[in-house]
């Protein structure tokens, strides 16, 4: 310990770097930022916006990059993308700053920062055009995981040739998400043709009855096909469950 | 008028009979019978066995009987249909009683009935083995309006290449009904491949949230491919519904 | 197909709609159109706004008039109804542009294109003023797939006589749809005198308890008269599925 | 007082009838039972089953029946309606008792009631015969209130011509109290034909979707045409309500 | 009807009028205004704003002066209250314009207009202030109607001695409209003191789980003490059913 | 912790108690039992039977018997009841068993059992007859929990005149259970007339929609008057919530 | 009284004041202000903005300060906060205003207004950022109510040693409240760690399925550890029931 | 294929095996049977009892045996487990059979059936004794697709020492599921400290508001840590989507 904080001492390593080290999370001012569970199951700690002020979004996207070198945000709307990205441009002007306006993403790494690759693919699967903003957020999250990512899109069950024109490309990644809004039929109707575990992701389209992706959740839960699911719109738990199951099959792979 | 009184005076024709052809419909004690719109609709009424006493749906099935020479009592279980059965058996014996314990459904033809006989034909769909009862309500229905029926059975989504192997099947019926429960997906794939009128059938199987057949209505309501839909286990409106369009369309075949 | 190729090598024939011939559908930029569905069904692609860019409308709208010589955007606004419109004009400038706003459709036909003409009638029929945008959209629907379309309006259950006016009008069409917001009983009361085939559709308006639509819907669930149904404010469902009704009927006609 | 208690002293008043003049309730074993309320509004406390057991619901007749001459249980199985006739039976030898299992209620009256007779009328209409529970219930508090009661059966929406039949005796009563089921239309209806208030009675019948009333109720409550509502299988409040109206006017018509 | 057409020819009433007097109702370009029922009920035909444009308002709101006399709109917001007002002003220059911005409506009465004047009271109960808006709806309505109308404020069931404060003035009218939000008691309490009908009438305000008055519809749907309710917000509908019973009360008066 | 086992070795004490000291938990055949909260919070741990076997409940029962000298079984019926009487007779034959079949509780005491006696009161407060069941159960938990128990019954809103006959005994506990179904108000009214902190307890009567309760846990969520909630017939939280507010108050004034 | 009307003529108090201490209330023109109910339970009457204008919280703020020296408001926006602060600014320019945009609430102590001081303690816990509001509401109310405060915020499930970090802080308060929305597990895992009583506060973030607070309620009423519940986003209510504990406390230490 | 039809004819295999490798799928009495499915994903198609009768579900599990030399029964009570039972031993009499009342399910597995097994584990972890049923379930799915399952039990949050206990044993499978009813917490707890993939499942105990396992499903939904979920109580999809996480890490396994 006296030598992370020699290293404190020196400035080889923020003091919220250190705290993180020392006791798993680093307290700011807008709230607190979890860095040992990052470190435990690769998955980025997302700051979602829903709830937050723009202030404090940007102030706990400087904390997560300070703490592991890092930030990701999910929800962005323009006011608080710019927001985030000033912000870091004035406090890491070294950082690259990845934004996504279809999904909502704003991605920072530290200039010392380095993704890890892992030897895995997740596939994220589209009905169509609407689904893009949560099947984004997913592959985003899978991305930051390390993972290979295969976008398949507009492969909806209403003309079921487009799924079947896609098959091989829906068989080779060692997992699938699979977004769908309206019905929602389309993780069962692939869950049935393939051998990868499928992770249902139900997009809030829709409208009238059950709409606003309630029919789409409700069928995915109701799926003759086994599937597993997340609520709705909620990429970045698909894109992080899916993560988990390529990283466990990277870490199979890899060992002797 | 007179006439149809001398006959009623004669023997010829029943006071249940000649009130019919006279108000349009009849009253017995348990209710009463609406035959006008048997007459214009093709469609037999069907007594409903929900909310009435063993009693008083045999004797609406007896009102029916003598009001328009036939009787269709649905979700009938054991003790309705015996009691329908005795009943019958006892005022009409030369009527044919036809009983089907999966549909839940009891048809009484007096012995003078004639069915008509159209030229369009009604395919019923169904995904699996536990959406038969709903299916065949849809099945006697659309029988009794004198259509052609076909039955294409346990053609779900999950395995979808059954559904493929049935396709030839699927596109000759002039209209199709497609019951489905759990996610109900089978209504959209079908109305995806074919280019006749689907009505979709959700049925109450599936459990959890969303069972007893909401995912599969939901889901229906909310199908990317057009079709429409009627209310869970709604055998009867089914098949009275798609009996209605093929009785439109042999109307077509038979004009000049 | 080589016959096919030389025409886009002559310039005779998009790319889009050569791609279109051979796969069954062609992809955009934003997102892929199915075309040989229309060819089947004769319904034409709704591109409906809800969860895309008014961006993505405008791609998905030429795209649709290159590979089937129409488009049909539904839920339109303002915004995107000049989208579309101004990206029409600059890319097709001799198509024609039918906007209307009280029913949210923007309907674009190519220069040579020739919507269908069908021997068969859609009767369109609303309980009160605020139904007028669904029923519109189902309208626009029936009559690009070549139907003839009678509006019957303001004919609501409250004052009952309006209703019994109209009976001749609501028996001639061959299928009706019934659209209905509040208590939605119009399309039970209507199929109870017609003999067509009825298609409810149930509108958004109503506040409070079971308000937008959920009290019209559960009502034409539960209809005691047979009539099957539609989504809340789905008229470019109810349409295209009269459409269909009304298709088989034409070409019952058509047999000889 | 010393009056009210020399005629307890003397036995000729119950201590209960006491007690209910004094403190405007009685306090029984199995609960309290309220009588100054009955006074006020002529509506005899209902004693409803659910949720207690046969014993306290016989318990809670008698001290009705001491307290206010009268006793109504509602809800009644044949178990209970048993019970309550064997304690009544036993302890009051004298008392009336009329059962009626359609509508589930007992009625008690002592040797010595004497029900009011008021100058109003109250129509209890219903839609069908699975209406006949709750619209006997409604029928049975409205008689016990005083008033004239018609009942007008089987006149549903699906067949109008069945309501116009009855136009005449629809507006003759003071109030009325409509009963339906499925969706519910029927109260709609008749509210735009008559010119006296309706109290829509929804009625648990139907099933799937907005089953057992709830769609009823719904569109009760999202009528075009002004009425209001009670809760589903509501009989005795629905009674109770129009009882109170019918009263009122009464009250119009004995003024001078 | 000859005299009434020559009427029309000499311009002492307008075809609308005529229209109205022989069928029943006109027909304009906004919709079609039903005044044979308001002939009937005295409830003037509101013309509710929900899913209309403003344009078709203001034309709702001349057919209806045009045809009865005067107009009711509910449910309006500023830009709506101007349109209708100087619709009214151009048309109508002699009319008189009672807008209410708390209550949200605008009642408009031509020149030789007679509101009724009925011997009958209908008194307007809320808890709270909150419950204004819906409050002030059913209060226009029923005096429109020709009631009396009394209005007693804030007397909410967490304070109760408010409630008895007010106890005299509640007993007095010949029917209540009570509205209440959040849990909406005052109804029930409000019932169990008085021996005239009550109206519930539940109010959107409230939040979180059962918020927008779920919580009061259910509550007075519950109730204890017997009561009818209306949809959430229904000031018109309640106001409109008060007013029909004062008026049977005022009615029963006037009979000799 | 030698100690301790030498009293096991001994036979003073058995290995379940033993373990229960030792690890705050004691697992048993049919699943563990927590004692260290029992001894931190003061509330018996309750044996639910719901999802669970008879056989498990009684295994339970003994477990917790063994481990705290004392069983609380809460929702049994009659076979539970008996079950776990014979399991402990034959067990503990020494142990007192108090079983309350309206409350469905079996509270079982070893022979050397002392329950707490503490210096604080919970009332337990009735609208009706059928909440006896929850309130019951909440009434056994606080007993148990060594409070001073006090049950005011039959206090409902729609005689309010019973509240206020009981308005002092209300006003003496330090803190309140308060009981109610159908519309649930007790809770609300009487949080406006005591200080003490009210616990609300929503009881599953009522029937219809929003029935089972439902309405009157909204109703209490939605109180006008501070309160909190406990789930429907959730008797034993109730008694606990209030036990451990009564258990700080009796600390309070044993502090010095 | 004489001497309260004498001070009122003399100036020393305003008639506002002494209506309520006569009356319990007082009656201004946006409404009427309990104040009785304040001086007897010590909870601040809050003013909610829901269903008010900016004019009449505004209103109600000046009554409240004229009547109990003291004035809440909550669910205070931008606007109403400025209207109440210039509102107050004017008619008591003495009085001071304590603002907090975080948690919605103004605070205004005339002159004179002395807080009250009690012994006993209110812990007010958060999951994580996006709990602020409801708890900061929660925390102002039982610090107007005198009680002293700890807010302990950050705790979430997720990383579940932040909890235990806080152990030693969680156990010290006599009464906790417990915000947390998503999944809402925080005051079941606390209430299994702590003694005194916890009140779950469920906060409307989280989203899709069971979003705004839903499954957060969900969860807690359905707690493995007894614990309370307010309604979602409820923290006045929370508030004001943990400070009715802690003056119970509070209470029980200072008698002797 | 003439190699299979000569091994049929020598009665090497049985006419449904050849059927099975021939079309994927065999087609028995009581229903269609998938075994290609089974072969590509390894899970054993289960045959759930819901909506089939006794004698249905018999004749499938046969077909089963016959096509693949594996039955897997779900939700079977004591009357199913038998008819099944009896079913195999009369036709397969050399098959073993492995019934589980608790978890309801049938194993049968063909004399010459070999369960694959695979180098991977899946954890399955109940919140108490009530989860067993389901989390029974999940266990015999992944056991029959050949992984290594743990079962840890009784690991509730309510005392969340027990959790700690068993923090060991939960990080060591592949992968887990988490079956937990009343507030579903565990799920989220346990992803909080494991770094494999997390499946919950909700399981139907809890009561009231929510019970019935909608609580538990809300909160994963809701979960502050990524996961995904099943429908309430679908134990078998929660084995079957684990044991395709399993598998595909033990494939990653075996990669060379």
């Amino acid at each position: 310990m006296r030598d992370l904080l020699q290293r404190v001492a020196d400035g080889d390593i923020s003091p919220a770097a250190a705290e993180t080290q020392l006791r798993g999370y680093v307290t700011g001012e807008a709230g607190r930022f979890d860095a040992a569970r990052v470190a435990r199951t690769g998955i980025p700690e997302g700051i979602i916006t829903d709830g937050k002020t723009t202030a404090e979004v940007a102030a706990l996207a400087l904390d997560a990059v300070a703490a592991t070198g890092r930030a990701l945000v999910t929800r962005a709307d323009d006011a608080t993308t710019t927001a985030v990205t000033e912000a870091v441009a004035d406090e890491f002007p070294a950082a690259t700053i990845d934004t996504n306006p279809r999904a909502g993403t704003v991605v920072v790494h530290a200039s010392d920062f380095e993704r890890p690759d892992l030897d895995a693919s997740v596939g994220v699967v589209t009905a169509g055009t609407s689904d893009a903003g949560p099947a984004g957020e997913a592959a985003v999250v899978a991305r930051e995981m390390g993972l290979v990512v295969d976008r398949i899109d507009d492969v909806g069950v209403a003309g079921i040739h487009r799924l079947f024109d896609a098959l091989e490309r829906l068989r080779e990644p060692d997992v699938l998400v699979v977004a769908a809004g309206r019905e929602g039929a389309l993780p069962t109707v692939v869950a049935g043709l393939v051998d990868a575990p499928v992770v249902g992701l139900p997009v809030s389209n829709g409208y009238g009855h059950a709409g606003a992706g309630e029919a789409a959740l409700d069928g995915m839960l109701q799926s003759c096909t086994p599937l597993s699911v997340v609520n709705i719109d909620a990429g970045f738990v698909a894109g992080a469950q899916a993560g988990l199951v390529a990283r466990a099959v990277a870490a199979g792979r890899s060992e002797e």
